[in-house]
């Protein structure tokens, strides 16, 4: 980002409270030190009386310098999810409490954007992956998650038989509520929750968590993320996969779901001396000390 | 059981392979004892060719001195809630692997069986929790399990966010996949899959286990058999409880289910020697040497 | 405690900050309440310019209404074990952050207090173990845990060995980095770490959780406190056994620890409306809402 | 390894009961097959009545096509450690329960020998992890590990305090019995037991496991190979480190480690076919079905 002008893009779900106000001081400031704001075209489409003009996503992609994302994680990971295939990088300011992905907080927003918006950040890359559903031989569906993908055992009685191949390889056939198949970025959410580990952002991995799992030799495993994991849903009433917790759809027994990298990453932008680490202590609160003795 | 002629109620899955010839072995070694054999009803109905009368459960319940049950743990479990309402003392005979509350395998039965009849046994009670739904204020169903009571998310997005109470003081809300509340019984089922500790038989205790808790101190915890637990159902898209995962009903956001110990206790019936802990060291493969280095 | 007078018991570990200073309000809020307030003799041997008389641990359990405790919950399990032979009941105050056990804050003490020796107060019982280790037949030591009792592989290479029988059946042989045996009151410490569950300190059970077991179905089990559990020593290089982490001893190949629940019982006193949940919830961090996507 | 003559080097514990059988018909039929065999020094030095050459480590490493390994898992740790600094590729045969990386069964070894060294193999490698410990500024020790570094409290009271850099990063302080530092080869050991993940072998990354972490938000992270890992001995009374449970040291408060990949990795050749997926499969028992109602 060059001291010429350039184009951000402002990212947020304008139904939190107070969030106008904070699109409105992030646009004024951009505005003022001789940016082009817009909004994405689904934001702007809830800010009231506003003279900023909206994009599409493709647009955005092609022209924007960054897209500077208000809200949660949560938000972060459907508009990353979006614009993944373009390779405009994403900012993220945390407009509830500090978030993984948004990790600029609130109240220093302008300060920090200050610095980026004249060079002074780190960027760091994560990958997606991909999930492909075929039912009968032919593929049905096809999504991208940024956190996980999840096969699980859906409504009503008994759990899910998936049977797992990973590159060729039979892995195992396991009895359990699913299967968590997460990317570093979504270690530290649901995966985190059933039992698997924090992966490092730059760690070429993913990892398979089971949930609730029957055989309890069944442990998480991590993966090269260059693997091709083939889940077979060997039986089971309901079953169902998500993405990112973000989209549904209903599967059978029979239904074979295939899960890689996929094609494109998603750039963060940090603020020079962000860590990965600060982050994580923060959230999982490892500064605590409570019950030791003393 | 003294020696005097007794009435012997066996009860099966009679569609499981070779279950009518295990029956009939049983049926003809206990009429040759001297005792009357019957079917349990629904047993009866679909054993072909047999000249033995069936019992309802409320009769089998007053006039039977043991109820034999042939299959595996989840068959005990289902009759076992049946007839706790009456006092008959159960054994099982495993039918397959051997279950942890099956506990005399297929091939040494009639050995066994010659003693247990004559009154070389060991008994054992197990208690079973009730769980009532109650929604705006009513009643709107009641059930009892021997193993677990499970308040889950149900299919669709989102975790399930639940407040529990327990002998009226607040404990937490979580926001998690569900909630196993499970007997001694119960505890080497689900609740073990799901990171539970395993309670003694006799242990007077119920343990409560989040699956896949958001907050990562969220760790079992075992509560006296004495207590009343209320769980509030404060979010969930499709929430659902299940009974032993063998009876099932939709939740809504603003159900309350109260589980407490019921009031009838189960009678098993073991052989002399039997031990839980032998039990558990088959099932859970603790002779295994496995990842040991050498 | 009636309206009468009464001799408290002031305890503490005098070298902790301030500390000198807590002991003398309490002691003159409960003087001018019309008690004998005593100091326990090792607390008076370091309390500076004082007219307050001292008592040994016999007379303290012989005279005392309660012996209230000054610091964490390290100063109470040191204390609780040593008067537990006698029956006076113990009020913790928490000189630090609030404790499991010492669960009335400073900044409120003498406002509770106030209304404690006025009668208004709820009990509760806590048991210990006992763990008696021999060798070669002989009793070479006894010791009593509050929390729990500990053996495990000591310094130097490789896991240690043990050989576990529960009230005379045989339980399993372990390989892992030790045992921790722990009572409801250790459930929240030491045991919690290692991955076991919490125990209601109403519940009569005592938990087994064994330190990275080599076999990975060793899960953490809860029996009985009625229980004996008889441990050998198979192999180790340099075992060894702890008592709430806070006395040791050496143990060598061949020995045998036996632990029972000991003889005597602890009464804390509580404000009344504590809730043992409170506290886990205050203590677990269970208000956090921290990884929760928005 | 070409069809011409070979060095094939031996490697045993020859202290294995019925070994020395094992290693003259792994030598008679290498011989047969046109080779030359020589038992790698230590080895050698323990075989009775042998008309076979011995040869020093770098001899091995500079002549022999591959060393041939007989015995378990910690036999090959510890050649494969020794052997890291050449490149001379390891065939690892079980002489007991099969093992992680000694993958050719007993009974099967001159079959799968025959293939393997006429070219039909597949190759793998894997890479060590590296320590060293400074004191006062000053590097006292280094040694590699294959499996894991370990930093633990020792023997006594008390946990250990630890301060956690990576990469120059502050991760966390953390109150432990110890923490695993362990490579994807590692993760199926220690670590295992301990909670950490399973790492596949091809991938990039290095598990840090705290042993029974006081915070219970201290979970398992994997973090790339490339990473630096600096761990601070900030207090503990007994601190001890190990590599690979094979070679220890004591440390001291203050004492610092530095752990990183080290520039060596091993080559393990398989036969074709071969799977790790299979292996754990076996090892972990993740066919067994045992606690599933029936």
């Amino acid at each position: 980002m060059p001291t010429t002008k350039k184009i951000f893009a402002l990212v947020a779900r304008v139904y939190a409270p107070n969030i106008i106000q904070s699109l409105d001081k992030v646009a004024n400031f951009l505005k003022d030190a001789g940016h082009e704001v817009v909004y994405e075209a689904q934001t702007g489409a809830n800010v009231p009386f506003q003279d900023i003009r909206t994009m599409k996503l493709e647009e955005i992609g092609a022209k924007a310098a960054a897209a500077i994302v208000l809200g949660g994680d949560g938000t972060m990971l459907g508009i990353a999810r979006q614009l993944a295939p373009y390779s405009v990088p994403l900012i993220g300011i945390n407009h509830g409490h500090l978030g993984f992905i948004t990790d600029i907080p609130l109240n220093r927003m302008l300060l920090v954007l200050d610095k980026m918006i004249k060079g002074r950040y780190v960027s760091e890359q994560r990958f997606l992956v991909e999930g492909t559903i075929t039912r009968e031989g032919e593929v049905i569906s096809k999504a991208v998650a940024f956190n996980e993908v999840v096969i699980s055992r859906g409504a009503g009685a008994g759990m899910i038989d998936l049977r797992v191949h990973v590159d060729g390889h039979f892995m195992y056939q396991q009895h359990s509520d699913g299967m968590i198949i997460s990317t570093p970025t979504g270690s530290t959410a649901y995966s985190l929750s059933a039992g698997g580990p924090m992966l490092h952002p730059n760690l070429g991995g993913i990892v398979l968590v089971s949930i609730a799992p029957h055989t309890l030799s069944n442990r998480p495993i991590v993966i090269p993320d260059t693997s091709e994991i083939v889940v077979d849903v060997v039986n089971a009433r309901q079953p169902s996969i998500s993405f990112d917790s973000q989209s549904f759809a209903n599967l059978q027994s029979g239904d074979q779901v295939t899960v890689r990298r996929a094609p494109h990453v998603v750039t963060f932008l940090h603020p020079v001396g962000w860590s990965y680490y600060d982050t994580l202590r923060n959230k999982l609160h490892w500064n605590e000390v409570s019950r030791k003795l003393d």
